[in-house]
């Protein structure tokens, strides 16, 4: 969801110099286009205390797997993002793996003892000092002086959908919430009155689930090596669990650090285009109505999650 | 998008079964439950013309690997469905590969020298008799009467959306189309005019893309095995083709031949779920507003694309 989409004719510019540069030149400016002349000011630096770390175990060729997760800001989930800092730091990430790999639907990680059909051993036990939160705390307080709305970006899931600092949410007239997009990270649990505690964590890698929104935990997103979990091979069990036979292909992770905690030189550095600026308006709208020269009918609309905020490394 | 999502309610089932057996009788059936309980009547056929078997090298493991694609019937894409038999009858897709996988967009196979920046060779040449498509044929004329609709599936993208014979489209006041759902087959291009002829294929692997609705051909959709594409390794190039030094990712494609031109013995039989019938009607509705012991909040709608159309094998 950090690499807005590069249309096809891309792939022509690089093929065919001449022509692809000509016809460029006729048409309106692709999204990315719209995105690289943001001015510095548009771009948001990302709070290292809100940038996770996750590593992977190296993959089978010994390449490192990085995976980068920002966690959302107030007002939503703030019990469940100060729980997954708390787990961070107690080093309760460390050594555990990803279980569950479902097709279109999501990558789950965690203890291999919790909530898996597969389990075989104890689960492991949880640090002290985690917050207690309800269901409640799915939904905020709405705002919308604050958010930066585009009447075509509604769908069928909420009468409003936008943006609020960065962050993709919906709102009614009672209350806003942070929605299921590619690459959201949310929070595992139980049946209700559970609502997880953070140590169990998963990413959307299909269509946007929008069912889930309202009924889990949203509490940040992946900004980088999201296909470091995406192209995980399918687990065979149920929900897409890895099978006795599979225990192999559960991924190890071998940490979980925030940011802020590393030192200076290991730290990484991201930010993101303003979602309240001029330019993510222009991108938001060229989103909606495709005037590069690839397309023929723009779409006259786009759904919230088919208008991911660009996020970047920053220098 | 042939396996109904199944909610985390079910992994606890099998965790806790005695909890969660009396929890499930509290509650309303998932949309899983209600087409399992579907009467055979209401299962329709897929024409063994209608399906193509994409037989990939086998894995690391050499572990075999089998796409099983479902072509789409009138009034939609037909010159690019026949093309597609035609080519798959004159063996023009044995020994091509999958040479793009861009996470949260497509995988695409074809002839790794088409519309390729990492081309090294020249192109394959086409066999005789293919039919050459115009951007009209995008478009299908409107047969609103024929159609399954819900108001609740409308999203921004055009003003109705529903099924037609098993299949997800949207329309206006003059022209009905197919929608880039997730496991959609499409037709790569070059830049307007061209329309693809249908050697180069794709399939959405990520977020509904649905800006490319009537801008490319959809002909058809993975009803197996999708997995073995949307797993694989992401290519580092542009738009997500492999590099050079990333050739030896690219998978090879062994064959690809029409369901009906296999032997009996192993010919693949499939069927889908009637999107006309009772039970699609109240799966649909079940995939809009859960109410299986797992949700609180019930969403109150759903997009045409989180409301995929159960396809099964056939005994």
């Amino acid at each position: 969801m950090t690499r807005p989409l590069i249309s096809l004719a891309a792939a022509l510019a690089l093929a065919a110099p001449a022509i692809a540069q000509e016809e460029e030149l006729q048409g309106a400016p692709s999204p990315n286009e719209i995105v690289a002349e943001a001015p510095a000011g548009e771009w948001a630096a990302i709070a290292p205390e809100d940038l996770v770390v996750m590593t992977l175990a190296p993959d089978a060729e010994g390449n490192p797997r990085e995976v980068i997760i920002q966690l959302m800001p107030p007002p939503f989930s703030q019990g469940w993002v100060a729980n997954i800092r708390t787990l961070a730091r107690a080093g309760w990430y460390d050594d555990i793996s990803v279980n569950r790999v479902q097709d279109n639907y999501v990558v789950q990680w965690g203890d291999p003892n919790y909530d898996n059909p597969e389990a075989e051993g104890e689960e492991k036990a949880l640090p002290e000092g985690l917050h207690r939160m309800t269901e409640e705390d799915y939904l905020a307080e709405r705002r919308r002086s604050e958010t930066a709305w585009f009447a075509w970006t509604n769908g069928p899931y909420a009468p409003h959908h936008g943006n609020f600092a960065g962050w993709p949410i919906a709102w009614n007239a009672e209350a806003a919430w942070p929605v299921h997009c590619y690459g959201m990270v949310g929070v595992g649990r139980g049946y209700s009155p559970d609502t997880g505690s953070g140590a169990e964590l998963y990413t959307v890698i299909g269509h946007a689930p929008r069912h889930l929104d309202r009924n889990i935990a949203l509490v940040g997103r992946i900004v980088e090596g999201i296909e470091h979990l995406s192209s995980l091979p399918r687990g065979s069990g149920a929900l897409g669990f890895y099978t006795e036979e599979e225990f192999d292909k559960r991924t190890p992770i071998l940490t979980v650090r925030v940011a802020s905690d590393l030192p200076e030189v290991d730290r990484p550095a991201f930010e993101y285009l303003s979602t309240a600026g001029e330019t993510f308006a222009r991108y938001a709208d060229a989103r909606a109505n495709r005037r590069d020269p690839f397309f023929i009918h723009p779409a006259g609309g786009a759904d919230i999650c088919n208008i991911p905020v660009p996020v970047r490394r920053a220098e």
